[in-house]
């Protein structure tokens, strides 16, 4: 690895906390449960809309609607995330964890 | 248009038949025929796959099932193809078409 990239790479995780191994237990017990919920919310949503399917326009919408959900959970599940107390703000600003899920963090 | 799109443009179609009025309404048909049955398929398999998920990996196993069939389909049933009999030869080779329905062309 030459310095430039290893600079690149290093750089990032600057501000990153260093996590204790029961912080980090929590951490993956909160974000499983998120992304649990989420997916949960997607399968119901898409057997709903399936049965409600009478024509090739609502057929392509479900597709479009599924290739969406993928892209916006696999983005903001990003467990490579480099801030993952980014991903925890975002998720409880959208209700999908509570705060008492993170105690301890 | 310059000549070498004029050229591009009309070459293709020097073998395509000249379609009377009653074959052009023959072959609509049928187009519509097959294509209604072949969705109607992809209809009924959709809402069988949505109805037994489980979880994530059915999830996906849908979407990825609606975009190789739409692009399939979007492929199989260009209708804007410059030769239009080998469609019906696909679908005859399917069994999406009966010669039946291709009687008076």
């Amino acid at each position: 690895m030459n310095i430039s990239s290893a600079t690149r790479d290093s750089y990032p995780y600057q501000n990153e906390p260093i996590w204790s191994r029961s912080e980090k237990a929590i951490a993956r017990t909160a974000f499983d449960a998120a992304l649990g919920r989420e997916l949960y919310e997607v399968i119901q949503k898409t057997k709903q809309m399936a049965n409600a399917i009478q024509g090739s326009a609502d057929l392509w919408d479900l597709e479009l609607y599924l290739t969406q959900r993928r892209k916006e959970i696999d983005f903001k599940y990003d467990s490579h995330h480099s801030q993952l107390m980014h991903v925890f703000g975002r998720l409880l600003y959208e209700k999908r964890l509570s705060e008492k899920e993170l105690r301890g963090l």
